[in-house]
């Protein structure tokens, strides 16, 4: 298999990815006691610094700053993608099992020239242009037609996955849509169904009633605490004006959901001494954004506590904290 | 709140647990960066070891050792249970949202008097009582008619939760079926109803043939690394015998069970140098044991990759090894 895999768990219908150019052998999984808990804040050598490295890599998208005279953002290829866009994406059978080739994109969004950054610490001005960054390689991406959706993430800390300290997002587009991703399709077509309502909207409505979750409520987006959040201070950020497509973001929500979400960062990073956390922002899949019952949001989860063999054989999480409680703490 | 609570998740139909004992305050969370990676192997006290702690405890079983001089394992409540039994089950709506009480039961098995030993370290006829301990508590805690699901399962090391180095498991009894195990539940009946065949009898059949993800076949239960598995090294045991119900299992296959767990566990131990890992036995909830098309079987996943942005957006894991290369380095 020299090139990327892509297979169908046949018991519950959710696909994982195997790409060649992250392989490692079993053997480099040894358990290492020396592990360090922090990504090495003074590494030598970045690859997303100056230009190490970079003269060789195709750049995809560059945003200079203000006055023009460096880049702000740049978006570069995957050195080490999960899906490619040179394989095709075709499905085979083989024996009882369902695979399909690796296709896809991964890229890089290298959110700053400056190492030492984080969102947390960036102005709201650096953010909005990440947000850019973000919305026009989401529309060229969904040019490609046999992409079905596009996941934006961003992994902060060791603990997150990441593996570099440079400030930098992720964005991968897949050819398939996940049955986790089905699922939540399915569990908001039923709500609307029933309801003929938007299940996000009310969940915002009721919310903003409630006040007991909120951490912040600017004209056009709401930062809270979900009612059923499955890990310590997670947070949710969802626009008011309901839209399934992340695509769609007009200037003014761009300015609001750097603002707002700046505001979420730097609270965990004050009062929960920066710690590490994963963002993903959920957006409709191809087919789904003309539909009236989704509604994108971003999605951060600190990395605070660790899921065990409950959560593997079960599928529900354990959450030793309270969400109307870690929204007091985040809010004060 | 005072009691226990279980939320569900009105986008995911996921329910989430909030046990008011194992509740902490979220600046509790802190990132530390001190942490240690392994659990200390020497901390002075243990409450599973001698009698320390547990004269107060009610002892819910013991089995004694062949010699009857001391006991080999014991099950107790746990002191921090996630779900208790004396609270009632009945759900609660909250505006727009559902509850329920944290209605269940939560128990600790200690495997063995020995606080250095593991599963991977014990003899065969020790893991066969462990075996028997949960087939035992199994069968009782489903007499209580509430009950919908019981979850028997092992966390190994800090990486996978565990927050003791004592030999234990734990199991957790729920009232609830989770939305999780009703995915599996409704890919095995859509396989049954199209093929007539329990689509794990079909996995083993197939698996069996082709040999390359195959670890150990014994004459009652094959190890297997799972052709879409989700992690390095994750390996399947499953009995040959189309059963649903794990509370099921003969005395024969009890042996043949511990055998194969030890040699699963062995090959993880000698080879990845003792990872941190999680098992679970995934056995049918209530109502389901009797339907044709459901197989139980345990699941063993090492803790040697980070989920990240990407999983947590699409449910879907990129696994860096490739499941017949782990095979092959299990087997060798």
């Amino acid at each position: 298999m020299e090139t990327g895999q892509i297979r169908l768990n046949k018991v519950t219908g959710e696909w994982v990815i195997y790409a060649p150019s992250r392989r490692r052998r079993p053997q480099d999984f040894q358990h290492n006691i020396e592990d360090n808990s922090r990504l090495d804040q003074s590494q030598n050598y970045c690859p997303f610094c100056s230009n190490h490295g970079q003269e060789s890599e195709k750049i995809l998208l560059e945003i200079k700053n203000n006055q023009q005279d460096h880049w702000q953002t740049k978006v570069i290829a995957n050195k080490f993608p999960a899906l490619k866009f040179h394989e095709n994406a075709q499905r085979n059978i083989e024996g009882i099992y369902m695979t399909m080739s690796g296709y896809g994109h991964h890229e890089v969004v290298i959110e700053s020239p400056d190492h030492q950054q984080t969102i947390a610490t960036l102005s709201t001005s650096e953010i909005e242009v990440i947000i850019e960054t973000y919305r026009q390689r989401y529309l060229k991406l969904m040019e490609d037609k046999e992409i079905m959706m596009v996941i934006i993430f961003r992994n902060h800390g060791k603990g997150a996955g990441a593996s570099l300290r440079h400030p930098q997002s992720q964005i991968i587009a897949s050819s398939i849509v996940p049955s986790h991703r089905r699922i939540q399709e399915a569990e908001a077509q039923r709500y609307f169904d029933h309801w003929a309502r938007c299940v996000y909207c009310d969940i915002l409505d009721f919310e903003i009633k409630e006040k007991s979750r909120i951490i912040l409520d600017n004209h056009l987006f709401v930062s809270f605490v979900p009612f059923a959040a499955e890990f310590p201070c997670e947070i949710w950020i969802m626009p008011k004006q309901h839209q399934a497509d992340f695509g769609s973001i007009t200037s003014q929500e761009k300015r609001a959901f750097a603002t707002i979400l700046k505001d979420s960062l730097s609270r965990l990073y004050n009062k929960l001494n920066n710690p590490d956390y994963n963002y993903v922002i959920n957006t409709a899949a191809r087919y789904k954004a003309e539909e009236p019952q989704l509604h994108w949001y971003c999605q951060i989860r600190p990395r605070l506590t660790t899921p065990a063999g409950f959560e593997l054989g079960s599928g529900m999480s354990i959450n030793p904290s309270i969400p109307e409680v870690d929204a007091a703490f985040l809010r004060e």
